[in-house]
Order: structure tokens, then sequence, then C-alpha cells
């Protein structure tokens, strides 16, 4: 196994292709987006469904080197340009050193 | 970067507002609700879609300080009330100290 | 709060059922299965609603004991066979020691 960041964004759905843009020019080797439905926050309680789904919030996913994960955080005032509720990194490790 | 801790729930949907109540009066800054297509655990097998939706299960995600994070346990009783599948605490960092 | 691993696995939905058939046997005492809208990664840009449903992805979580992650880092070949876009472990605790 081999150690990797595990870097975990929530934004607005609407702003997501703006972090995912950002990570693929930072390097990241990938991402994934789950569905959110409900959240409450700095923002107040919000609910997947609103009228024209402006609202709705989605999970990013991305697990990428250390060297990546740096960038992210060093990027931060551009990422933060998009109003994440979360950014959140952590430790994990991978299986295949060569994907991540 | 600033350590918090990352908290898990996997619930029933109709259970899930009693959890987010008791981490609402535990203090925590927030929470992402995130829908759940299917599980297997002591319960047994069960699928989204169930006639009324009511064994439909949901994934609370919290990201909180140490602090919440301990009341979190230590009202462990009334959340496990709440009969939840999964409930997982981890290690995480975030950006924004004063968010979480 | 008792020591476990934290199996995540983004894996294409037509192939899950292969990737939890294995937890099952491997001892896993259960699994949660989440929806993916979107990704990137070695295979290019896929997203959830592609005709037929094929290509979409979905998030097998599941939290297990050393014992059993070890075993799924040990059957590798065959997990690796479901061609997972993602296999990441990572260090958890969870309340109850006899669910997991």
């Amino acid at each position: 196994m081999h150690a990797r960041k595990r870097i975990e964004i929530v934004v607005e759905a609407v702003r997501a292709e703006s972090v995912t843009d950002l990570l693929d020019r930072l390097g990241a080797p990938g991402w994934t987006i789950l569905p959110v439905t409900a959240g409450r926050g700095r923002q107040g309680l919000r609910r997947g469904g609103d009228p024209g789904g402006v609202f709705d919030n989605v999970l990013i996913l991305c697990i990428a080197s250390a060297e990546v994960a740096a960038r992210v955080v060093a990027a931060q005032q551009e990422l933060l340009g998009a109003k994440p509720a979360i950014v959140s990194i952590s430790e994990t490790e991978v299986l295949r050193a060569e994907h991540f």
C-alpha cells in the first residue's frame, strides 16, 4: 500500500466544475463526484431539489499525492473562491502507486 | 491546515433528522447528507427504492472539532437510539479553522 | 472507540456486485453503496446517465477489521479484476467493536 491524501470538497453543484478544473490544473490524477441531498452549514439549511437546483451541493472526492495536496492548499485562495462548504484532507493508502 | 474529526454516520433516512438534531445540539458546525443506494449489514441486504422508502439509508458527514466529536461519543446512547448502521470517526484536516 | 479500517472502492455500477461478493467472502461485516454522478480518471471523463447506465460508477464503503482489510489487499488480483477507479484504505474508529 502507498500513502496518499484523500481530498474531500463539498461545494455547490454549479461551482463544481471550477473546482475540478482547478484539480486538473494542479495535476490531480482524477476525481469523483457524489450527489448531496441536504446540508447545514454557515449558510443555514439547504436541501436538494430547490427550484433550478442552484443550491444543490455535491461532494468531490480526489485521491492524490502529498505534492498535489500541497498544491491544493497553496491554491486555497482560488479554491475558496468557489465557496466550498467543506475542504477536508486526510491520510489514506492506495493499492496502486502508479494510479495516484 | 487544522486537525479536525470526520464523523460519518449511516442511518435510515427516516431517522436522519434525529441524528442531525443531535449533532446540532452537540454544537456541530454543520453536516452534509449523501444518498445511499444499497447496503448490507447486520440487518441483511437492503436496497433503496423499497416501497415507501422507509428502509432507505443516508450517509451523514460531519466535520467537527475534537470537543464536538467527544460529545458525540459521550451521547452514544442517544445516537445509537437511531439504530445507525455505521458510526465512524477519523482524523482529518481542514483549511479554515474558523469554519469547523 | 475501536480502531478499524475504512475501505473505499469506486467501481462501475455493473461490477459493484462482484466487489461486494468478494467483500462478503473475505468476511466484511457489511458495506454501503453510494451513487456517483461523474468522475475523471485514467479512462477520461465519465458522467452518470449514459445510455444504459453501464458507465455509471458507485462508491462502495466498507468498515472492517485490520484482518479483513489485509485479506482485501491480499485478494487484490481478484479485486482489480473489477477495474476499480479507486481502492483506498484509511484508519478510522468505530463506537461498537462487536459490529465491525
